[in-house]
């Protein structure tokens, strides 16, 4: 892991007189107005296709313009696609015959190795143009409505450089993401599939999954009736898009069924010393837990 | 279940001359405050073995004086256990000998069959005047310096009277909780235990595990910095304390392996959704569990 934390100075701060963001949702319509409050941008154009979204990012002044895809690819300097993992590659053929050659793409997936797979495949030599990303940032709520200049002030994002990337490029991207005020590791698409299937896929799974069992229970009105505020907590994550995680998980597969297996290696061992009352080590290991939890950012409890 | 929320008229507001105490740190001292604030108890008593904790309580005004369990069995009208599940039994065992006829016990213990089970094995006929409890409240603070008259207000409180209970005295136990502010939901223990198992240990114990699993991987400290607000909220009750929720892990052994086996079957179905690709179960599971969380009290995300 690259950790980089420090302010840019006025010669490393990236300038991209137009930007292009494809989904101005949350992720990409923050983006775009922490690096126009940065100074990093000049014109700011919009994709996306439904109307209301579009029509609301102008007005809240996210983006300038709303544009097609083949014409962001003909004017923009940098390109952040914060569409779906399941719709990066299709937008990228689209917008590949249009595209300039000092033009920059990143994107905000949440999966990198078969983003970067697909990408390869669709792009060919212009995939020295691709530096693929993913800010680490919360989405409770979503849409231009949620968009924010703040949003990844003091949280991390991870950039995964490709062997055919230039180093200005890379730190053109860099640039971009301190400029919004965050802080930038670098790491291979196999290291951050394997991190971010281990914190964020694998919780997100066993809380779907949890919710589902619950559900299915024949006195499910009664469980939910008394589910307090470990439940509200434990569960938040499963409310999230069913598509997007659906598509989370596809991408992510081997990375997942390792955790799975991981997990479940624990749960045996967990349930095993319920079943035979050995207390000594259902205690150890829950020791283990809460010690590691207590550790983690008290600060944010 | 049996639900009752009306207030109480001041003929059913509960009047005990004097309130034992057994615990006094958020839960029990929290309950004390309710009471006398509501007019509901004369002389508070507080039974406990850490020095500093029972002057903290003195402090504060939650308990009047500090006494032996024997004495506080002698002197009190009503006795709320707040010891750990674990602790139960020897706590009765110690106030039995001295225990008025009249006198009422309830707890607050989040298992509900074992701890009867060892209470008729421990008091005998006097069971009958053991009317067990279950607050469902939080508890992500601890201590007297915690406790606060209003943590009852709009909770959920289970009662699990026995047949044994008299009907003036099963009213009066939940004449005291909804005089704290809760609403009273009256089950049989075995049902409370199947609930609070789904519903409260099963999320604790996958939290848990969980927590232990990314603990012991090699890189760790990688996952842990680039864990986010899903994580931190998925993993909050994973920092309780072990050896609470060992003994609670223990007390409700059976009902909370059968729901360890029920989530299992869950989980094997959204792995092999995701070995085989099948994108459309995958969703299909993931728009369950996203349902029914949204459904769940919306306004408490």
């Amino acid at each position: 892991m690259n950790v980089g934390q420090a302010p840019l100075s006025a010669a490393e701060k990236p300038y991209f007189p137009v930007l292009a963001v494809v989904g101005v949702g949350l992720i990409g319509g923050s983006f775009a107005q922490a690096l126009r409050d940065a100074g990093c941008v000049g014109r700011v154009l919009g994709v996306g296709r439904r109307v209301e979204t579009m029509q609301l990012a102008m007005a809240r002044g996210l983006i300038d313009e709303t544009v097609e895809a083949a014409e962001a690819a003909a004017r923009a300097d940098l390109i952040v696609l914060a569409t779906p993992v399941g719709a990066l590659a299709a937008m990228l053929g689209e917008m590949l015959p249009h595209l300039r050659p000092h033009t920059l793409i990143t994107d905000v997936g949440s999966t990198k190795a078969e983003v970067i797979a697909q990408a390869r495949v669709v792009m060919g030599e212009a995939i020295k143009q691709f530096v693929p990303g993913h800010p680490i940032a919360g989405a409770e709520r979503t849409g231009p409505e949620a968009a924010t200049a703040d949003l990844y002030r003091g949280r991390n994002v991870v950039i995964t450089p490709l062997a055919e990337n230039s180093p200005e490029d890379i730190a053109r991207v860099r640039g971009a993401w301190v400029a919004c005020g965050a802080t930038v590791i670098e790491m291979d698409g196999a290291a951050h599939d394997r991190v971010l299937g281990s914190v964020s896929h694998l919780p997100h799974l066993l809380a779907s999954v949890y919710v589902t069992q619950v559900a299915r229970s024949v006195d499910a009105d009664a469980r939910f009736a008394l589910a307090g505020t470990g439940f509200r907590d434990f569960t938040r994550i499963a409310a999230g898009s069913p598509e997007m995680w659906r598509d989370i998980f596809s991408h992510n597969r081997d990375a997942l069924l390792a955790e799975i297996a991981a997990f479940r290696d624990v749960l045996d061992e967990a349930e095993r010393s319920i079943t035979i009352g050995d207390a000594d080590a259902l205690q150890a290991l829950l020791t283990q837990s809460c010690s590691a939890r207590r550790r983690w950012r008290p600060e944010s409890s």
